[in-house]
Formats: C-alpha cells, structure tokens, sequence
C-alpha cells in the first residue's frame, strides 16, 4: 500500500523522534498519534533513563493518548511508529482500539540486528484477535534501518 | 507439573488480590513477584479506575519490581499470576528478564468467557523468540475461573 505525501511526512517525524530518544541515552524509536488530521502526542523510547523495559515508545504514547482521547476517538485515530511494534505493544494498541497503524522498519529486520525480539510480525499476532486492526509496512526504511544498524552493533 | 505447597500458597494469593481488584472497582486479575522465598511485590489489575488500558496486573507489577530488583534478581525470580497472561505481558515479563511464571486460568479459557483477547497460548508467543521462559499452568482452578464467569457474565 502506497502512503499519501502527509503519511510519510508523519513517519519521518517518528524517525526525527527516535533519533532524539537516542540523543537522550534511550534505545532508537519513536511514535506519534494523529487524530483528525492533528498529532495529538508524540513519544521516544525511554527504557534505559526510566530503568523500565516496558517504557517502549508506542506504550507510552497510548498511556499519554487516553488522558487526551476518548476511545472513540481511538478508534479513529492513526498511530505512526518509527518500528514495527513488538507484541508487548502491539497488544496494548489492540487493547487501545486503536485501530491503524503505520511503521517503517519491519520486526523482522529489527530482530536480525539487534538480535533480540520475536520472530513474529503485528498482523500475525493481531490475526489471532477477534477485532480488527490494520498494519501498514512504509516500505522505503533505509534511514529507519540505518539508524538500527548504527544503535545495535 | 505439579506445583509445591508454597507455590499453590503463592498462587493462591493472587486469587484474593484478584479478589481484591475486583472490589475496588477493576478487572479480576492479581499477581505477585518472589525472590528468595519473599514476596517482593503484589498488584491488582488498575484498567478502569485509571483509565489506562496498560495497567494489567502483570505490567505493573513489572513497573514496581524493577525498581527493587536488578535484572539478575529478576531471572532468579518467578511471577505468580491468577491468569495467563496476554501477549502485553507475557512480551513485557520476557523483556524484564523473569525465566518462570506460574499461572492459573488459561488464556484461551479466558477469551471463551470475556469474549475477548488473543486465541495463543503464553508458551507458543515465547517459542518465538531466542531466550527461554517458564510458564507453568495450575491444573485446579476452578475458583480461578469461577472468578471470571461471575466477573465477565
């Protein structure tokens, strides 16, 4: 699926995002919130200075976005992630009824180069669901990539 | 696997916090957290009366842990939870580092009777990625279960 002009610039955001989560001694992603056309709440990762493994960037977004949203509103909302979101995550968005996300760097390609992670993409894991909820793969990630590549080796 | 006296005790006692989560106006879920032979940390679910989808009773507990254990204290621990956890927490105890995880009514015992969650088994998510983790079903849980059929009706 191709992403409109306004996606991508929304996804490139993320990245800006996960670039600062490392300018700041945390691990490398980042994600936003777009609800009507607005980002609502952005997000870095901030495992290592919380000291909290479950400081992911997307479950802090969602843990920011229901002070801001109703679940209505969720549900209608768009959720952008540097990365694919691991299950831990993706199950919170599930959780959120949130029901669209956009990412780059695909769960796959993260877990050849960090080494850890699950051999097990979101759409896989969501199809185990009742409820729907839609992934969508940017598919140009070279500077998403690139930006692993040089935080994990 | 049967279960030792002190670990059916443990497991017991998140059948009261359970209990307890329920009374004070949330999800019928408990957990706790031993080292050495001490309960370190307990929590109830906190979904309703804090607005956050997140607040699983497993996912705090992991919040409240890591700020009294490091991650080798963490390995050598075992979560004690009345339900299997999701795929949120079961993903979050896998990044904390918990090897063993001693539960009682099963996931997909549970979808059948909320309606809703993730038709995969805590063990199947976890052979999925490269480190082990221990999660070992209690047999009997008849109250375990009663609890959510009187909760979710």
């Amino acid at each position: 699926m191709f992403l409109s002009n306004e996606e991508k610039s929304y996804l490139n955001q993320t990245l800006v995002i996960a670039n600062k989560s490392v300018a700041n001694g945390n691990h490398p992603f980042g994600a936003l919130l777009v609800y009507e056309g607005k980002v609502i709440c952005t997000s870095e990762n901030k495992v290592i200075t919380t000291n909290d493994i479950t400081a992911h960037a997307e479950l802090l977004l969602i843990q920011m976005a229901q002070k801001v949203l109703n679940t209505k509103q969720l549900a209608d909302s768009t959720l952008y992630s540097s990365t694919e979101p691991c299950p831990m995550c993706t199950c919170a968005i599930y959780w959120s009824s949130i029901k669209r996300v956009v990412f780059a760097t695909k769960a796959t390609r993260l877990l050849k180069i960090a080494g850890d992670g699950f051999e097990l993409s979101s759409t896989e894991l969501i199809k185990l669901a009742p409820r729907d909820l839609n992934f969508i793969a940017e598919e140009n990630t070279v500077q998403f990539d690139k930006l692993h590549k040089e935080f994990w080796s």
